[in-house]
């Protein structure tokens, strides 16, 4: 593939409104960028026609808003990829086609769209999904900031396989695919224009290899979910009031590296509320916990058990996941009202 | 269902950030508006299980972004529901999945917020469409611009059906499905705050019945295309250079109706350049032109076949579609740089 940076296009370097104007100008963005780096395949019709293989189809949807655009360890190209294939991945699914949807700012350097666009097939090649179809809207300046993404990811799910919060069970172990706190952190620094000892990067990645890893090693996998806005506490907390179990975390179990747990203080952040972006919890049945932790810490050495699932929730237990410390005392882990980092993906 | 207004939601009207943080907030905007709206299962887990029927997958995606978000025969919520649709339909597909992407702007009034998702819902419900997942981001105030909507939408295509524009013929008859134009002038009066003396209504419709009926005539379709952004002129433009074959339309046989035709004079537009959203053209053998017109019509009174496919392209022909006056002169159809409408849908 060529990818020459073919900027300008038709005499422009910024992104104009006429580029999302359906005439000649929007055709040039398509041809000389889009269908550049994603293939002609993608932008030839209103929908992609696709072989879907036989099995379940999984859909999902994110928008991605993150700011800064760029940031240690990823950029929101792909970020958008990398998040929309993991949604699939937490569903048991194998990611196949993903939709982009641009929403783009008047006035956005067409250099800047590139280098998102190129992040964004090199991160789909990564993963073999294949971009398919797409859309571009453009914005008058001060209507948006910059660029907004929206990928729709579409996969196959094995049949039979039913990863899902009903799917736990009491006694379930519940394991951390790896270290926390990385993403929200790269971002909040990078925002802040902070410089720690050494550069925290974002965890940003793609979990389909340990989670394939898990499946054809015959794990009984009952629920996956990336951790992503609000953290583990959010993450935990949903899926405990969706099975409808209590569970049990121990603290000093989760993993969180030593740069990270000094910039949380020194900005006020607790690590178990912040976003990752290439992280995930599993549930999976307790004598399969040691195996499993084998094959996550093949991907990540600071993969852990983290708790366990413990008894069915009573109608008027408010608050399922309690947090043991080092001293067995346990508290109460809550979910917060709202977001500490707003615009993190 | 109930739809009952939920406002105020935790004792505010508006939309504050922390409604995208994916914490309390988030889950109460969620539990009591997206699940009223669109059913529990489409807010559950990270991505949406699904059955699929045999044939092939149909995926497509479309940001809208249309300002005003309410005017005269629609709101953004209708048209991101149909305009997905109708993309869906174009491919021949039988549309069965929604996914939605909300972008909201801090500020943004619940109320309004409702009103759109209560219009999505009925939209959906017309057609038969489930919306299955979605995904709520917030970003701050003066970096949206009330609330963009990425709808991305699966079908499932009958077999061996292979409606596009490569099927394209020499001698296909050209049908529009109704008259042209609506959409634009009722967007642009309204932005301009212009009164005629009737008020012209959008055509935003779904064309999944008219579609679906030409296709159980057993009319051999070889193309479909709504005519949205850009008007006819850039549809034609693209199939002609999709398909690889000059076409030629009668300016006289184009339906637009007198007070569009009227408004189009005033505010300076083409109406074969202006958006519709609930209006398609059709290439079918010469021989089914009239039985096709014939299902049309049945649907809108004032479809009209309106050109003809004719000699393939040559490598230099820079302006594959003409336009025949009443006096049979034929001038060049050309596409639009940019748009003249911004943000029209």
């Amino acid at each position: 593939m060529d990818l020459t940076c073919p900027i300008p296009l038709q005499n422009t370097s910024h992104v104009l409104l006429a580029h999302g104007g359906g005439g000649k100008l929007m055709q040039d963005l398509i041809d000389k960028m889009f269908a550049m780096a994603f293939g002609k395949s993608c932008t030839s019709h209103d929908a992609a026609q696709l072989t879907m293989p036989t099995g379940e189809l999984a859909l999902t949807t994110d928008s991605y808003v993150v700011q800064p655009l760029f940031f240690p360890g990823g950029d929101i190209g792909k970020l958008a990829v990398y998040g929309t294939v993991n949604d699939l991945t937490m569903a048991g699914a194998r990611p196949l086609y993903l939709s982009v949807g641009f929403i783009l700012e008047e006035g956005l350097p067409l250099e800047t769209l590139w280098r998102i666009v190129i992040s964004m097939q090199q991160a789909a090649q990564a993963v073999g999904i294949q971009i398919v179809t797409g859309d571009t809207k453009v914005v008058e300046r001060g209507k948006g900031d910059g660029i907004f993404i929206n990928t729709s990811g579409v996969g196959v799910i094995g049949s039979g396989l039913k990863i899902q919060p009903k799917a736990i069970a009491p006694g379930d172990a519940i394991l951390v695919s790896g270290d926390l706190g990385r993403h929200g952190i790269a971002i909040m620094a990078q925002r802040e224009g902070l410089a720690f000892e050494t550069t925290i990067e974002s965890d940003c990645a793609p979990l389909v290899n340990p989670v394939q890893d898990l499946l054809s090693a015959g794990i009984g996998v009952h629920c996956l979910r990336d951790v992503t806005r609000g953290g583990l506490a959010a993450v935990l907390n949903e899926l405990a009031i969706a099975s409808g179990f209590n569970m049990e975390v121990i603290e000093r179990d989760i993993p969180v590296r030593e740069d990270v747990r000094g910039a949380c203080e020194i900005l006020g952040f607790d690590p178990l509320y912040v976003a990752n972006e290439g992280r995930f919890v599993a549930f999976v049945p307790p004598d399969q916990a040691d195996k499993s932790l084998e094959i996550l810490r093949s991907h990540q050495a600071n993969a852990q058990i983290i708790g366990q699932v413990t008894t069915p929730l009573s109608p008027d237990d408010i608050a399922p996941v309690t947090l043991k410390n080092a001293f067995g005392i346990a508290r109460i882990l809550d979910r917060l009202s709202g977001e500490q980092l707003p615009r993190i993906c």
